[in-house]
C-alpha cells in the first residue's frame, strides 16, 4: 500500500525504530509521547544480531557499530571468582552473519531520534483511540487529536491502548528479582574489556557488557519479594550486603558504581496474549510482548515487529486492517515465545526452583561453548531477518 | 554492509530489479547487457503474488498495478469446449494479501528500465570474470573492463558466467514441447476480459491471460521432437493443423493472431545445480536456475534472487562472499525446488506419461477450487516475502 498517514503513540525502540521504517517506506509519520523529556528506562540493552539486522536494514549499520561495544567473548564466572566457561562468541556471528552491539541506552535513543527524519510530538498523552472503517484517531490528554490511516500503539508495557483494546486492565506480572543497572567506566579491575563477564551464584547475577564509549553496562539481580523497600542507606549499602563473599571484581564494581545514576527496578513480564491488533490499531513492542531481560531480547523484537509491519504494509494491498492481521499473526507467534524463554530462563538463573539453578551452574561448567553459541543462535535466526 | 560498488551483467527482469533494489539500496550499480537493443524474449508473463510484493517493496506497486491484467478467475476448459472447472481466485489473493498480475513483458520491461536510476551499457558483451580477495572484474569482448565489489551474472539461461564459475558448458535440457506465445486484443469471442482460460486436450494446451491494455497474453503448447522445422507456411497454418477439432475460441485465436509477433520457442530448463555463487560473483535469474514456464515462475524467482540478495547484502556485515554463500544457500532451495516442481508439472500437462496427464484430466474436472488456490499460495508463500 502506499500513501499511508501513520500516528505512532510511543517514542521508545519500538516507536522510533517502526516511524524511521515507515518514513523510508514513504508514508507520512507522526510520533507522539507523554513525556516532556526523553529518558530511557535503563541503562544499556543487549542487541542481539536479530535487532542490529533491522539497523542495518535502515541504513543505520556504520551508526550502531560506533555506538556499540565490541563483544567478543563471554565468560560464565562463579561467584567465588572461578571461571567456569569461556565461550568464543566468533562461531556465533559466523553463524548469523552479524556480531551484537550491547549500547547504552541513551547513545541508542539519540541514534534513533536523529535518524528520523520528523519531530516527536512531547507532552502529548494519548488516553484513548477511536476508529471506524476509514481512519483511525488517537486522543490526547491536551485536546489534540491525531488522525491517520493506522495507529501503532508503542506506549510500552503500561500501555493504555492495549487495555483499550484487550478490554482489560493488564497487571505485569513480577518476575521474582530485583536488577539494579547502570554504566561505569571500563577497566581492567572490573574485566576484559571485549568480554561479557557473568557471575553466578547463590541465585544471583552480576554482568559486565561493553557498550560504546569504553564503558560497561552493568547490573545485579537479586531475588527478593515484591515490593521490597530500597535500603535506607542506598544501594552501595544494599548491594554490598547482597554479595558478601563475591569475588573482587564484584566489590570493585559496587564501589565503583554511580549510585545516583543506577537504577533499582522489579522486573516484570506480561502474560503472553494474541491480539496484537484492532482494526486500524497495531500494537507494537512492549506494548504488546513485555518480557524479562533474561534474553537481551526486548529492544530486538521490537525492532523486528518494526520490520515485519513496514514489511506487510509495503507489499500486502488488502487495506491496512488486513496486512495488521498478517502482522499480528506472524509476530504473536514469534514474540510471544520469546516472552516465555526469557520467563523460563529467570526462573532458572535466580532460583525458582533451587534445584535447576543448581543444574544450571553446573550445566554452565560441563557445556561445550558451541551449546551455548548454538542456543543463542536459534534464538537470533528465528526473527524475519534470518 | 555499505559502500559496494556492484556490476551487474544482463538487463533483463532479473538484473533490472536487482538494480533497482540495490541502489535503493544504496549501492553503485552498473548494468551491462550484449545486445543493440532491448528486447523481451516472450510476450508476456505471470507475475504471480511473490513476485509483485518483490515490486510493491521496491516501490512499483502502483505501475505495476497499471500494467497488469485483471485476473479474477481461472477457467479449465476441455478442448472440445466443455468447461472442467472455474476457479475464483480471490481466495488464493486473501490468503496471500496481493493479487497477481499477468503482464506483457515488453510494459514489465519498460517499467523496470524506468525505475532503475542509472543508465544500461548495452552493446557489452561480457566474455569473463576475474577477481580476487579485493573486487571483482567483468571483462567484455570490446575491451571495457568494469570493477565492483561484487557482480551479479544474470546473463540468462546460456550464461557465459555460470558456464566459468561451473567450468563447464552447461546445455540445457528440452523440455519436450514447443510454446508459441504473443498477445491479441481482448474480445468476447475469445474468452471472458477477467479470466485466464486454459483449454487443454491431447497432451496440448492453449491459454490466455489478460495483461494490461485490454490485451490476451496467449500461448499454445504442442509436444514435440526436438528441431522440428516450422510450417514453411507459417505459425497459422502449423497452428490449425495441430489444434484441428478444438473449440471454437481456440480457432479464433489462431485466425485473430498477429503471426509476425508470435514467438515460437523450443521449452527448455537447466539441470537444477547448488553453486549460486563463487566469491564475489553471484548467479542470479535463468543464470542461476531456468525453469519451465509450467508454474509461471520464472520471472518470479528473479525477483526474489533480487529481494534476498539485497537483504543479505544490507543487514549482514562480514563480507560480500559471506553474504553471497548466505544468498546461494538460501536461494537454491527454494528456486531449484520450483524448477522440480515445474518440471514435474510440464511433463503432467504434456503427456510424458500418458496416463498421468489423463489423470490430471480427470482430477481438472473434481478437484475443489479451494484445492486448486491452495496449491498456487504454497508455492508463493514459500518465498521471502510472506
Amino acid at each position: 500500500m502506499y500513501h499511508l498517514k501513520v500516528v505512532i503513540i510511543g517514542a521508545g525502540i519500538g516507536g522510533l525504530t517502526t516511524g524511521i521504517a515507515l518514513r523510508q517506506a514513504g508514508y507520512d509519520v507522526e510520533i507522539y509521547d507523554r513525556v516532556s523529556q526523553l529518558r530511557p528506562a535503563g541503562a544499556g540493552i543487549s542487541l542481539w544480531s536479530n535487532g542490529v539486522k533491522v539497523l542495518n536494514r535502515l541504513g543505520l549499520g556504520d551508526k550502531i557499530a560506533k555506538i556499540g561495544g565490541q563483544m567478543d567473548r563471554m565468560q560464565y564466572i562463579r561467584y567465588t571468582g572461578e571461571l567456569l566457561n569461556d565461550i568464543d562468541l566468533y562461531p556465533l556471528i559466523e553463524t548469523v552473519g552479524q556480531r551484537p552491539y550491547p549500547v547504552a541506552r541513551t547513545d541508542l535513543q539519540q541514534m534513533l531520534l536523529e535518524a528520523f527524519p520528523g519531530e516527536v510530538q512531547l507532552n502529548s498523552k494519548c488516553i484513548g483511540v477511536e476508529q471506524d472503517g476509514q481512519s483511525v484517531t488517537a486522543i490526547f490528554e491536551n485536546g489534540h487529536r491525531a488522525t491517520g490511516d493506522l495507529l501503532i500503539a508503542a506506549d510500552g508495557v503500561r500501555s493504555i491502548i492495549r487495555n483499550q483494546i484487550l478490554g482489560e486492565q493488564i497487571h505485569p506480572r513480577y518476575a521474582g528479582y530485583v536488577n539494579y543497572n547502570g554504566l561505569v567506566p571500563v577497566s581492567d579491575d572490573l574485566g576484559d574489556k571485549n568480554s561479557w563477564s557473568i557471575y553466578v551464584g547463590e541465585h544471583k547475577r552480576v554482568s559486565m557488557m561493553p557498550v560504546g564509549g569504553d564503558r560497561f553496562y552493568f547490573f545485579f539481580d537479586v531475588p527478593m519479594s515484591k515490593g521490597t523497600e530500597p535500603h535506607p542507606d542506598g544501594i552501595q549499602v544494599e548491594l554490598t550486603n547482597s554479595f558478601q563473599g563475591w569475588c573482587q571484581p564484584v566489590q570493585t564494581l559496587i564501589q565503583r558504581l554511580n549510585p545516583t545514576q543506577t537504577n533499582r527496578l522489579e522486573i516484570h513480564d506480561v502474560e503472553p496474549f494474541q491480539q496484537f491488533m484492532q482494526g486500524r490499531i497495531a500494537l507494537l513492542g512492549d506494548a504488546a510482548h513485555s518480557t524479562t531481560p533474561d534474553l537481551g531480547q526486548g529492544g530486538c523484537q521490537a525492532m523486528e515487529d518494526a520490520e515485519v509491519l513496514t514489511r506487510y504494509l509495503l507489499t500486502t494491498n488488502l487495506g491496512v486492517a488486513d496486512a495488521l492481521k498478517r502482522y499480528a499473526a506472524e509476530r504473536a507467534e514469534r514474540a510471544n515465545a520469546i516472552v516465555l524463554k526469557a520467563r523460563k530462563r529467570a526462573d532458572q538463573i535466580h532460583g525458582k526452583d533451587p534445584d535447576i539453578t543448581e543444574a544450571w551452574y553446573a550445566q554452565l561448567q560441563s557445556e561445550p561453548p558451541d551449546a551455548v553459541t548454538g542456543a543463542i543462535a536459534k534464538t537470533i535466526l528465528g526473527g524475519p531477518l534470518r
